[in-house]
């Protein structure tokens, strides 16, 4: 079942997702195949109640263990499938759990390949109980073309010099940055682990090539001109698999300000040896020059290192010089402090 | 049913349509709702045995007429369907004929948005008389995403200023006149009509954006040294709707060559006004920049005007003045001649 409810062809209402969540961990034993989860404890706690793991899982996010049942009774309304498995495929083990959840009245939600809706027995408990089978990798039906109609309201894209450098992790600090600076701001959720931590928004990878730049445009309607969308990136104009995803997103997202982010230390494109990483100002550079087409005000706010390979002194004397080097706000939003916040500020600085 | 058989998750063979064929005009009354069957007409001649209209229809492509009956016995294996409509919906009062013609042991090919195998009544005809409904919308499954990896053989992309300026007539053209010039070239098809002519092919306005330019990858494969593949272009890296599957064209489909599509003295993008066309120069400019990311050796090799608003003599003096002003070869592929050749030889020159 899609997350969305479609009115006619040309307007969506994002439907919210059913929240809290108890987060389901299998039988994983690496926390690399727990970054949903992981991400949902640390950026949006309050919509988690707790953990549901499978004799044999070496892995917690450390909330409260609880079946179904218990998290029913603690107000979760919707199991979240936290982890993922090589094959994106839901082992037949973990189907009695499943089963259990949708009996004990939690919807399913899952951003796994594999769709829940595709298995029976899931299909057919969901009937008997009335509950839900949300997959978050579908995309809302009959997205129409961008219109290029410049929208209301202000935007702020994380771009990036590759893919998996912390656009999204970016993009919720800098939201939440600017609503401590008293700005009304929402984090727009571009993927699917960033769609379960605010409970709406749209798989960009999932969209038919000829509506990405319409996806776009729907993820940040018109708003109050106060308001600003911080929009989380996609890929990076420079990768030779998803640039064309990254092109969309920008074209459609028409931002009035960019911030680059980029892990120092990276020499080539994440599993494509031979493509260098291209240079933070030839990304900014990119960027501004692409973005013009659909947003002629476009400006490049600042810089997000991922410096979590750096010692805390390190990654401050880091951020310093390149700070100094391009005459930019620099910050690792993990770290946050107040190089965050004058990142932030920097954003609001690029609105006329 | 996709026009591909899958023999694993990596490698791809495009199942030739079956042909000739047999091109149903319907009861269209208006010979723009027949581009597809003109096309066919102008650039498949050899595969097109007669055409099937209904009463009451205005549009003739000059073609015999023929019941799918005469045509099966003419040789023809597929009844296309060469007409579009308001809404790309199959009417029912269509529907005698196509089931006829599946009685008479065609097959059908449709590029309307409309599923043949969507409609029950043609599904069971399909299985009754063991015939195929091929949808030529539909890409192949389990595309790659894009590895980036330079393929052997060369490439000429066209590209363009805005979309339906003459891409793909440029790029069949050129490849009949490398052919002319004793070069082995094909023309690889990247929309339906094109497809259609070809008889394979991949729609990339239907490729999911994620393997936007692994199907790029897919649709020019590794070939021979001296071999050419001419890529028909999609939209325009300026178009803020369509920009990211030209991306994606371009990066997957690594050219050595391109070729610049314009049509002279249209000043704004088809149906966005207000959004000025780019210039020829920063046309070039900007797929020589994001087009080395892929392939460094890339080069534009000339100019393809559409100059069917102006008279013979209008066209040859503004081709000329374009050529001596942009310092390239400049021809329209439709009025062909010296010029064509000239454009084809240039394309052959950009090889290392």
């Amino acid at each position: 079942m899609p997350i969305y409810a479609t009115t006619d062809t040309a307007t969506y209402a994002p439907l919210d997702l059913p929240q809290p969540y108890l987060l389901f961990l299998g039988d994983v034993t690496h926390p690399a195949y727990a970054k949903t989860a992981l991400g949902l404890r640390d950026w949006a706690p309050e919509r988690c109640v707790g953990e549901h793991r499978l004799d044999g899982a070496g892995v917690s996010v450390g909330l409260p263990a609880m079946t179904p049942s218990q998290a029913r009774a603690a107000g979760a309304r919707a199991l979240v499938i936290g982890v993922a498995n090589v094959g994106g495929v839901i082992p037949d083990h973990w189907m009695p759990a499943l089963l259990d959840a949708l009996a004990n009245g939690l919807d399913l939600i899952s951003g796994m390949h594999m769709h829940l809706a595709d298995i029976a027995a899931l299909r057919e408990q969901a009937r008997r109980h009335g509950r839900r089978l949300i997959d978050v990798r579908e995309p809302p039906p009959s997205l129409p073309a961008a219109s290029g109609r410049k929208r209301s309201g202000k935007r702020v894209l994380t771009v990036g010099t590759d893919c998996a450098l912390g656009k999204k992790y970016t993009a919720l600090s800098l939201a939440r940055a600017l609503r401590e600076l008293g700005v009304d701001a929402d984090f727009r959720a571009s993927g699917q682990t960033g769609i379960l931590i605010a409970g709406r928004g749209l798989p960009m990878d999932a969209v038919v090539s000829d509506f990405a730049a319409g996806a776009a445009e729907w993820l940040s309607p018109d708003a109050d001109p106060a308001h600003w969308d911080v929009i989380e990136g996609q890929g990076s104009l420079s990768h030779p698999a998803y640039a064309g995803v990254s092109l969309a997103l920008l074209h459609g997202s028409q931002p009035d300000a960019i911030v680059v982010c980029h892990e120092p230390g990276r020499r080539d494109m994440l599993g494509y040896p031979g493509y260098r990483l291209p240079s933070i100002e030839e990304t900014i550079e990119l960027n501004l020059l692409l973005g013009r087409r659909t947003n002629p005000a476009i400006r490049c706010a600042g810089i997000s290192l991922n410096t979590s390979q750096l010692s805390p002194n390190e990654a401050q004397a880091l951020i310093a010089s390149e700070s100094a080097r391009l005459g930019l706000p620099v910050a690792d939003p993990i770290r946050g402090g107040a190089a965050l916040h004058a990142l932030a500020r920097a954003c609001l600085d690029t609105a006329p």
